[in-house]
């Protein structure tokens, strides 16, 4: 099965204002879509973040993998690594500084998923049974709450209103567990001061008893703030999320607070593991096959948290159904990772490059399609219609920052904050 | 894919006097050889330890994994963890004490292999395909050298001749070179006094400068000791292999040898790698699929091994044709796999359960096997005839000390010895 073509399509899709440490969502969302043909006619699909300089080094890297057996992953990630060279593509800041390793990972990946893909069809399997089979038969993911404005400045308020405090984030909490079914919440934290969000998880808490909370301030605060807000939250978090920056503080802040921290920040690449098991920094791993070099490359650190006692989690960026497939399928044939994944999913309020009706929540939880391969298909006119808004909408970088500082000048994303 | 039946096989292959430090292996050599046949009529291979007790295991599982799909491995594993449970296979001592999880991963080796064979059969692609594709075309092994005896007692002397000293060695070395072309040489050591090895490896130096060379004593000797030979072999050896027992022991080495130490003996489950790893006990890991629980459990170990920074060879007990074609598809597929590997197929001395022809040395390498999954085939007259002769041998536990204490009777198997 020889790759013969592939077609790599940017594509926008509306994103609601939500808020982070980083400043806000702009009103598009940006993601590259991959299909991989084969000589047989087969095709698979794989899903990447869509900032230019990652998207202009998955276009180079498709044609370099044209040739190349839909199996021989090791011969392609060398392809890419010579391609991508010392040439960086950064994930907006938000896992660091950029590094080679990353930036092969990152591109690798959505032509793995794609050839995963084409081999489950080939094999008349799902992708999961290429990863060793179902320990679970659906994935549960969870409640991801933003502080967020009503609206884009300027447009229409959107159906999910503003979430500015705790009653805000209690109401959408509330709408998306009645959508979705979720059975955990996490919040994204950073945006107001942390005494506030302390108030906003007291206040979760207390509407829904015994629902696992996280709150993820993504490295906005220094080791003494981490510290206190970790105290103040004992008994109330199942994890905290990267609260400081850096494996030295996020390792001081874990010897002081009573929940396991957890991390899609400082460690992001199989580098980062040794110092930060030595360090103690983390007890969860938010595990991304997006930036792990794609599902077998993240079952092997799936593996590796398995023998050092790192639990497991899945992080989460703004993204489409092929995205939620892949993760859904690596969640379901990886025993170890026993919490609910993050999914952006009910931010994309129903726009989707897949066709409907393979993807679904249940009680919170994703049924492993069951169809071969990742057991989704293009929505041909969908992809066309988001490819046109990608053209049309003039964003070509996620950039938070600036967009925040069209209506707040003074908006700094320096990180720690607090 | 669902698998219909099991054949488990137990075999006995003549074995030639090879002397270790647990004593000297007897004239049969036991293996048993998996079939799993599937409802499409498929099959494939796995080979693993004859014991009787990990054969009786092993006879267990196969009746509890008929109805399950090819690729489950993960409920495979968890039927085998639910029939092994507490029940412990010992694999002669050399591993350390049993343990629940080692039982496990090496009953499932097997059956793990055998569906990997019939997967890439039924895919069309060799099993290095399955495990990321090849990275090399062929593998190289090491010659395997034994201080030995010219035939077991009462018998004929074998065709390989006495080694019991410098001179001894040096001709076996010359003939294994000369027929298989290896490159790499280990000596078995752990026979004779430390300083007698000391001029064992020396001489191996001069007479073939240049060619790597290591020494494996099985832990035969003390924390001193090993300073001591380490020390002596400074430049000698590529890595010497558990010099003493235990992962303190190999800490306190490896901080004064100037070469890397390997082992197959104080690190040979995942629970043994946080460890060793922060003690710095190893700087090679000689993995050994047989034992860490299959091709992709062991794809994992070695994911790990290059995230920190531990080198990687391949370890080998007596073994036939299918032991090896999984040891040379997963090696093929490893890129971090850069040592030669070690395997016992020399002392086979033509013994085979696999046909002629898909498995041959060309300079101290085995080229993968072309064929779809394993691309070895049984031989069913040859399997037939090691069977019988498994029944009629009378062994059926691998016992080195006892064999040696019939001939020199106050030889003790105790570590460390020196
Ligand atoms: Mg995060
Ligand atoms: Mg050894």
């Amino acid at each position: 099965m020889i790759i013969r073509q592939i077609h790599v399509t940017p594509v926008a899709f509306r994103d609601p204002p939500l808020l982070n440490a980083a400043g806000v969502h702009e009103p598009w969302a940006l993601r590259t879509i991959v299909e991989v043909i084969t000589d047989e006619g087969l095709s698979g699909l794989g899903e990447t973040y869509g900032d230019l300089g990652h998207l202009t080094k998955v276009r180079e890297c498709a044609e370099a993998l044209v040739g190349v057996d839909v199996h021989a992953t090791n011969e392609m990630y060398a392809r890419i690594s010579a391609i991508v060279g010392d040439v960086v593509t950064d994930m907006h800041g938000l896992t660091g500084a950029a590094t080679q390793e990353k930036s092969i990972d990152r591109v690798f990946a959505a032509f793995e998923v794609a050839c995963l893909d084409i081999r489950g069809k080939a094999a008349g399997v799902p992708v999961v049974d290429l990863l060793g089979g179902r320990v679970r038969d659906a994935v549960p993911y969870s409640a991801y709450l933003f502080y967020k404005w009503a609206g884009h400045p300027g447009g229409e308020p959107d159906r999910f209103g503003a979430a500015l405090d705790p009653a805000g984030l209690v109401d959408q909490a509330s709408m998306l567990i009645k959508e979705y079914g979720f059975a955990s919440i996490k919040l994204k934290g950073g945006v107001f001061a942390p005494q506030e969000e302390v108030a906003a998880i007291i206040a979760l808490r207390e509407a829904f008893p015994g629902v696992p909370l996280r709150l993820d301030p993504n490295a906005a605060w220094t080791v003494e703030t981490s510290i206190q807000v970790g105290q103040a939250l004992e008994g109330s978090l199942q994890y905290l999320e990267d609260p400081t920056p850096g494996i030295p503080g996020m390792s001081k802040v874990a010897a002081e607070v009573p929940m396991p921290l957890a991390t899609n920040m400082c460690v992001v690449t199989p580098e980062h593991l040794p110092p930060a098991i030595a360090a103690r920094a983390i007890g969860v791993l938010l595990l991304d096959h997006h930036y792990w070099g794609g599902l077998v490359r993240s079952s092997h650190i799936a593996a590796l948290c398995d023998t050092f006692g790192l639990e497991l989690s899945m992080h989460s960026n703004s993204h489409l159904g092929i995205s939620l497939a892949a993760m859904t399928h690596l969640a379901a044939a990886t025993p170890n990772l026993t919490h609910a994944c993050d999914t952006h999913t009910p931010w994309q309020n129903g726009q989707d490059v897949v066709a409907p009706g393979a993807l679904r929540f249940v009680d919170g939880a994703v049924p492993v399609p069951d169809g071969p391969g990742l057991g989704v298909e293009l929505d041909r006119d969908a992809l066309a219609v988001m490819h046109e808004q990608y053209l049309a909408c003039g964003i070509t970088e996620r950039d938070d920052t600036t967009y925040m500082q069209r209506f707040e000048p003074a908006f700094s994303a320096r990180r720690p904050r607090w």
